[in-house]
């Protein structure tokens, strides 16, 4: 690619494969990538990974963790909830100023088909709880199947934003969109109840009608 | 029509638009339909006018809401989230082994595009700690734009429906399927917040992007 490396993107426990899916969309996309993890050992090897499967200038480079939150403009979290909080609070001081963009599904096992939110009313209301008025928090990207993310499909899911600012909603808007999907501007941080929740939901699909990759899909409306 | 005539469904609050519109859909698929409000007159007056848009041998009677509920199998409540619990405590002995099919938003004005539910979770979990052990209590087609459903065009929005039981919800897919629509199984009654919080996604989305009946379809998945 020719086009200029655009802002950096940290994406903290980026060694899942959601984690790897976003990161391979948004580096083919020209941004630079830094892939977080507790073990950088793992995270070089997820880099590396993602890298052979790009071409040319793109850049993703794997980590810390609190690295990779220091190193970028933007800062996506993809761990499992019951890593959700010391994460979050493993960096806390990098995302100062920063906006953190929140994929995380509080899904209990083993009854994940049910809603079970936190005190916090949702993950992405708790990490803002955790991190402080300094940083802008956005939900987004739960209700894609990961498998989908690593591969030059179509997805045909939607994904609602919400979160602390329409500003930041509008940043993080642009990122679903250089990731090849489609986004809508779902309202304030507490509607990501209904985001997280529909993960739920969907799961619950999966099971009762036999299917694997159940999304939405928003009518009657252009997202642009 | 030369069908028999099916089950007898009330729609508590039925002289609404939302209650009109699933009123004609079940009429004309055959149920008995009782329109209930708290004026019989007003319950009579809507039922006439569904009836001049019906043919043939069509049931839909007015009358008040306990005489409603009393005289159906099926209790559906189409009333504004302000007037939820009166409504249903006004016919809680009568809904005893009974179904109620629950339509509330529960909408706090003038923040409708922000999720604010009540503290049992949702006006679904709401309904089903004001009515008791003896009923069961469904939550279903809070999303769909009401002006879509009097009428007979296709309305491009899929039913959501969560419940006290799976027997529950498969008896409310039938009715969603009688009144033309596509539904899905979307767990238990604690899965309602998505649901019902999904109306004020929608309602953000009509106002971000200029549009008037935002809806949603579950993708990658059959329903039947």
């Amino acid at each position: 690619m020719d086009e200029p490396l655009l802002l950096a993107i940290a994406i903290l426990g980026g060694t899942g494969k959601e984690g790897k899916g976003l990161a391979y969309r948004w580096a083919k996309a020209g941004y630079r990538v830094l892939i977080g993890s507790r073990s950088s050992e793992k995270a070089v090897k997820a880099a590396s990974e993602i890298m052979q499967l790009l071409e040319g200038s793109s850049s993703v480079v794997g980590t810390t963790n609190p690295e990779a939150a220091r190193g970028a403009e933007i800062v996506v979290v993809t761990v499992p909830y019951s890593a959700h909080r010391e994460t979050l609070e493993s960096v806390k001081d990098a995302l100062q100023g920063k906006l953190l963009v929140d994929v995380t599904a509080p899904l209990v096992p083993p009854k994940v088909s049910k809603v079970q939110m936190p005190a916090a009313g949702s993950a992405a209301q708790e990490a803002k709880e955790i991190l402080g008025e300094g940083v802008e928090v956005v939900a987004a990207f739960q209700n894609v199947s990961h498998e989908l993310l690593l591969g030059d499909e179509e997805v045909e899911c939607d994904v609602l934003v919400t979160g602390t600012s329409k500003k930041a909603r509008a940043e993080v808007l642009t990122l679903v969109e250089a990731a090849g999907l489609t986004g809508w501007d779902a309202g304030p941080i507490e509607n990501s109840v209904v985001v997280e929740g529909l993960t739920s939901v969907l799961i619950n699909i999966n099971k009762q009608y036999g299917s694997t990759y159940a999304g939405i899909k928003i009518t009657g409306a252009q997202s642009k």
